[in-house]
């Protein structure tokens, strides 16, 4: 089934193809009276585009967002909000070879499993360019959690691990990597660009830290905070692993270790002397920072041949020429940062209608 | 908010708390004609069932379950299927202490700073005994895809992993700890039981097996088949981290070493050469085996004394009696599989709605 | 496909067949801290309990409400509430010959039409007896609105209408009927009484007004709050049509006699010199009291023989002896009232979602 | 709460304003494979369009759709199809009145109590220009259903009833009244003249038939075949009252007179002697002819000066200029079909989904 539509009360469906005419979004529930124009959704969209860097793939998408709904006079309605954006510099015959042989790792193959034929222009429907749409949406959701600080950067590209002492907050806009670690930025410069020169691609791993969720957001049991952010970094294109807090290495702890130990604040709110939950227990926010990571595999779209098959069935070696990013994980790290602030919208306003 | 119910089409909801009368499961949407007794669905919670060794808590529940509804002369009728547990061995006096302080890692102060009060019994709806209810929901989601077959077990536990070279399937069923490695089976027992004498808890990482998936089944974009795996696994307890194939290992390759081959079968599907993806591509089936993981944390409940504040803001220290399992991985396993099979029951029904 | 479920963000789910063990409800997303103990929901079950007087079934259920889950210590915890009632006063023999062939106007040929079979034991999960979890769960729904008065009461049974002029809020509860004209009660007495006795039945007509629906509440476009009504009452046993405020009267109309014209109010709000629209515009309330009307056909079940198929297919004619409602109606009003609460309660709170 | 999304598994979703740049819809879970093009949708549009004679709106909108996803060579690939329809003939300067006062009727009043303010231009979107994003989905609708006719056709305006005797199908699109009555429609012409010169409005009726219904489609308990109609219909602007049968006639018949007898028929499906049930029982589909009637009140911005308050409180007279349909319930007929064109397509997978 074809289900492009996420969220409980703030939700946003998609629509649109890498190759097609325009692709967009449709925000609906969003608060009435919260200021809105195409300039508070363009500049995150512009942290995705495609070709700002060599280390990103070259299509050139302006990436021009238009509201056509839901906004009078400057500000939103309560109803429906379409985003979208024209599609610009495709190249469709890039893709021949895609048409007839399936690209390992790629959705091409399940596509047409499930479907009996697909779009395979630039991966249709699979394609990453869809993440722009969320991240339009996602401009829109920060309106909603204005106490909410969200960032997300990169912790490890082609297997090399940031520092966690060389962190830096202000390191993460100066680079093309948004990765807070200077040392770690130049290096991963060369193995980018070695994986281009190779015809190959790398991986990454990307951090996200919500600031500012109060504690009570979050709804027990199968809208869980940690499930629904589970849920939604996992759609992403090319993640294979989440983890919430300290993820698989809290498997590695005891109880003690793992404990966040708790201490009266002055505010009557607790001071935690740890964060290894990442902020959420139960399912529901502690009120400290908000803690996912996620794993992205290599781009499946490579010039290295790969054994595959056509099809027709027959063996086949492919190619995949078109144009790619040698990282996906990069430009994901603006998309994740949208997602969350999507998760943590409808969040907000699903306590607001339980609680009041 | 509170949402109890998971699914699209083959949905299911909980309801109850670890020391009310009863808990129980609402299945909804199951196809009828298929046959259905207790029966069926026993054997699977027996697998979870507490007090069947010293490893996991010593609570004694016979998690007899009843079907009340949905079942006429032995089938399915199509229509809700009613499935009630009896809680028979509560001591809610032991948590006399959990009523006034927070234990940290757990839920306690999550729920009271969301819902202002919480039934502290046992951790109320937070108790992971709500997962024998998915479990007996599971039992029924698995006579929906016979062609499947589910398996899960512990490749890791406290830290210590399994021998990849030692896998022996027929060994799961004959240790406690749902252990594949007969020679880490061996030794995981000195570790619950050092970490029990201590007073302390470990964690563990459960990896889940789905063979006979068909390609095809999945659902772009918000309803991709590993986007609802891992909200399924991230609204178990403890859970903080979930992986699909190579999960987070994926990062570390590159796009040659992470594709999956495919050669020319001989009944027409492809043959993979390898099965980086965990059988998922563009969130949709590709035929090959799906393989989950999930990272889970040691027990939050533990003798050691713990630094915290009590309900009335001032600092304590807790120190939690009842009785608990001294790892929440172990029972996690036929949790994981139920979960699983729900997903996939869901995802099956969904794939015939739109392909017909 | 089986949908047991209603509601958005106040959510309710019924289980259970007329002749198996039990029926239930389970409530989801209701407000933590209410004060709810069966005593709460009992009195609305005993306003729609079978054989309470002779225009009813003869079956004798207590319909005894337990609650399960989601109340602690006298108040809702914010979690799931289950409640159960035991089904008492079964007399499946009486359904031998609705086993062997099809009552018209009955579920019967449908079911078996859809699932290939169906539990044919006092109609099965398609009867009426399902209204009790109705009533037991928008018992729930009436804490979360004490702003709102609702009443529902006859207006016409076999055809007779009341009298306008004589209405009279207090006679409602003083007979069998909900009939707020005492003259037409007492000419009803004999409609039923004749129609029981010649194996018939009888249709009724029944109102329900909510007052104090602050306006604001409701949800364009697909949530509007008529269209949740109308599916709300649509969605009641032997209802055939469904209007708000003037329904098909309001056809009949200009848009002058049709308007209702407002005039400023002493406290801010305007004062309406009409109520046309039933208190609803646009979807939305607009503080007006919100009357909702619903046709009942007369009840299928009757003891006058019937053309009708055997599942053989053969040619049979049909009696449906069992113990049956002369008029359905009769015991559907605190059925819409039951309704037009869980529809109330889930807009209150989707309101404060959107709106804070 | 703002719900712009109907349908479970085949569902749709509108957005846009009336004088906004576009209006549109994204239909999501259409089955792949099906031949869609402009030239598919543009023939209903074209019912519905305004200004195609003197008794509607004299609004002239080409409403030309384009599709902007989902289609691939000419099919539907299975991905969200985006339907779009510019907005030309605006005329904001009508609307500076709306602005400042309600229009009793309308959902003015009701907007600015929800949302604290509104989009008055030509009613924002509680517009019935919405309506056309609807008859694009239903038209990608009807191709998923491809064995059901579904007819659409006025039995009364202005309080003036077709007669049944006279009712000839092929009349219905030979009057710009969709009236199946040519002596009626002759009649209609100078009640909608008179109306629209006394600057009045008239309400209307409107039947819905669709044959080819598959018996079995359909879902208990709330998602009723019936009750899924019913909120359809109730969604459509100016509709107070749904019908599925004999409606609020049935209540005055008998069990006897109110049953539709069945007799074998040559194919193993049962003949039906009669159809008071609007071929459906216990929510699914009987097999019959399905049969729905709406009642829409007469259009409540008229010339006709009306007495109001205006946004500052204070008391005041309206008038609404702008150009309005005389009669909405002209259009409604093409909007009515679209609505069961999209219920029956969603219960139709539905039904697949869980039968197979």
């Amino acid at each position: 089934m074809s289900f492009n539509s996420f969220g409980r009360v703030f939700r946003f469906s998609t629509w649109g193809e890498s190759h097609g005419p325009a692709i967009g979004a449709v925000v609906d529930g969003c608060p009435p009276g919260l200021e809105l124009s195409e300039a508070d959704i363009q500049p995150w969209l512009d942290k995705r585009r495609p070709g700002t860097s060599r280390f990103t793939t070259q299509r050139q998408e302006p990436d021009q967002v238009r509201i056509l709904s839901g906004v009078f006079e400057g500000r939103t309605t309560g109803t429906p909000i379409s985003l979208m954006i024209d599609n610009v510099d495709q190249r469709s015959k890039d893709y021949s070879e895609v048409a007839l042989a399936y690209r390992p790792g790629h959705a091409d193959y399940a596509y047409d499993a499930k479907y009996g034929f697909r779009d395979h222009r630039g991966g249709g429907r699979s394609s990453a360019r869809e993440t722009a749409s969320r991240v339009a949406a996602g401009a829109v959701a920060r309106l909603v959690i204005p106490e909410v600080r969200i960032r997300a950067y990169l912790i490890e590209l082609g297997g090399d691990r940031i520092d966690p002492a060389a962190f830096d907050d202000a390191a993460i806009d100066e680079n093309p990597f948004f990765c807070p670690d200077r040392a770690a930025a130049a290096r991963w410069e060369a193995i980018v660009d070695d994986a281009r020169k190779a015809g190959s691609s790398v991986g990454a791993v990307v951090e996200c830290v919500a600031e500012g969720v109060p504690a009570g957001w979050g709804a027990p049991l199968y809208a869980k905070l940690d499930s629904e952010l589970a849920a939604a970094c996992m759609s992403i294109n090319a993640v294979k692993g989440v983890e919430i807090g300290d993820g698989f290495a809290a498997a590695r702890l005891t109880g003690e270790t793992n404990a966040d130990p708790m201490r009266p604040g002055n505010d009557g709110k607790p001071v935690f002397l740890a964060n290894h939950a990442g902020g959420i227990a139960g399912g529901i926010a502690t009120g400290q920072p908000v803690v996912v990571r996620i794993a992205l595999k290599p781009t499946s779209s490579i010039l290295t041949p790969v054994e595959t098959i056509g099809r027709d069935g027959k063996a086949a070696d492919i190619r995949t020429k078109g144009r790619h990013d040698p990282c996906v994980g990069i430009r994901a790290a603006p998309v994740l940062e949208a997602m969350v602030a999507l998760v943590l919208a409808d969040q907000k306003l699903l306590h607001r209608a339980q609680i009041g």
